[in-house]
């Protein structure tokens, strides 16, 4: 059934299942001191770039990702302003976030230089934010980082990590959500990538049970497609201590953010209202 | 990256990926007069039927298509009692549709009755739907049956069709969407699996663009999560020529239906209300 052609294969950990690209050829490769990271041409996804075997991104459908990672974050929050980006090396989070002309300041906390590096350098889409003047490149562990911020110092903190194995394990732990929420001020909203609620729903709930054990009485979950990600669905959890995210700054959405391929308002609220019963077995509190 | 264990892998037609799927052992194989098809024991998803090299449908998550292709549509309709089923023998649209107690009568017409003899034999969750006593199964091509069917003889008409290749290429066409719309009462609707709306949108433009010309004023776009359908998106159309497709019998749902994984009616209006900005594109009118 397959044909000559060369093929990237991910295998989910444990789920059973893959996600396959064709490939024209490996454009880059570096091992780093954290992990390897490569770069391919796809025959239809664009670019690709790949930590330690798994897809992170492709040129074609990162967007909704990256969208829906920043936007029902900073739509709820009232008035985000300084923002912090919890990995998300290659960028695309951060472009997303200068889109919101609220920002007066976002840094990027990123473990690995290696993938900044390699996404300037093939990703284009992503530079200008990168470079943005209100934007600041941070390259160290994200855990001693957030520890050094001074308390209700952020706004909005939106954690961009790789899967909970590896680097990104503490990334996953209740000590450290407690550190983010003692870090947030008090409309202060976490927005982190919570996995496929498909394939792994225990994880989905241990991330929202270690979210309520760390103050974070809210916490909403945003299931979207993700054609090159395992299962093809991922989610988004948001969570607060205080901040309502059932609300959103509706109306001001697309006159603030312009065109989006993904997010919209009305999608944002469809996903307050109507969740699947699936997903909607997941979602822990208003 | 992979392991030495035995995975069926389906690459999507000119798309440029695959998805893959761990499997113990094949359980059942027929090269029926229309096509191969096989049963294989997955690893992770259960039993797997495959046609032709393409995966069709899984234990683990053939709820969700089915629920969509199926309660939307009858949820729709005022007064659904008359069904018609095109294709899927394999009698899981069969077992969501005889759920709903306005059924009088559901024809299931599918040309190929090994399916639905490879169904009975290892997917035992749809032999009881197979032998409702409101069902009947006839085994011939649905193009010749809807043909001779009466004139406003059916209420609702689902095309459970496999890909607009093969076999199932006639299903796809303005023609037989024309003789459709005459056989459908005038509250008539018509509900179509119609691929996926990531992967392949010009072929949904497309569908949706004949059954306009067809005579079907009114077309919805349904996506939902598949995880073992190419991009892990898949869409169902709704059509109608008259019936408005922007309203449901909602609060008759739950009631009516008793527990269901995927379908809910609030997910149901999300969907009416609030689609992403990728596929609103494709949303043809209300």
């Amino acid at each position: 059934m397959m044909d000559d052609s060369e093929w990237f294969v991910e295998p989910a950990p444990k789920a059973g299942c893959s996600i396959g690209l064709r490939i024209r050829r490996k454009l880059d490769s570096v091992d780093s001191p954290f992990q390897k990271i490569e770069i391919f041409e796809t025959e239809d996804f664009g670019k690709l770039m790949a930590i330690d075997g798994c897809i992170m991104l492709t040129e074609r459908d990162h967007f909704i990702y990256h969208e829906m990672l920043v936007h029902p974050a900073l739509m709820t929050h009232p008035d985000p302003s300084r923002i912090v980006i919890v990995g998300g090396g290659d960028g695309g989070t951060l472009t997303e976030t200068v889109k919101h002309p609220s920002v007066k300041r976002v840094v990027q906390v990123e473990i690995d230089r290696a993938v900044t590096d390699l996404s300037l350098r093939h990703f284009p889409e992503f530079v200008e934010a990168l470079g943005d003047p209100r934007a600041s490149l941070v390259f160290e562990d994200a855990i001693r980082w957030i520890e050094r911020a001074p308390e209700a110092s952020i706004d909005v903190l939106l954690i961009d990590s790789t899967d909970p194995i590896g680097p990104a394990e503490g990334l996953f732990e209740t000590r450290f959500y407690e550190t983010c929420r003692s870090r947030l001020g008090p409309d202060g909203i976490l927005a982190l990538q919570s996995e496929s609620p498909f394939l792994y729903p225990h994880l989905v709930r241990g991330i929202h049970e270690k979210l309520g054990a760390a103050g974070f009485r809210n916490r909403r979950l945003f299931p979207f497609p993700q054609p090159t990600y395992p299962s093809g669905t991922w989610s988004v959890t948001l969570a607060s201590a205080e901040t309502p995210l059932d609300v959103f700054r509706s109306i001001q959405a697309k006159p603030l953010l312009g065109p989006l391929r993904y997010y919209a308002p009305a999608l944002h609220r469809s996903l307050l209202t109507g969740l699947p019963v699936l997903f909607a077995d997941l979602r822990s509190s208003a």
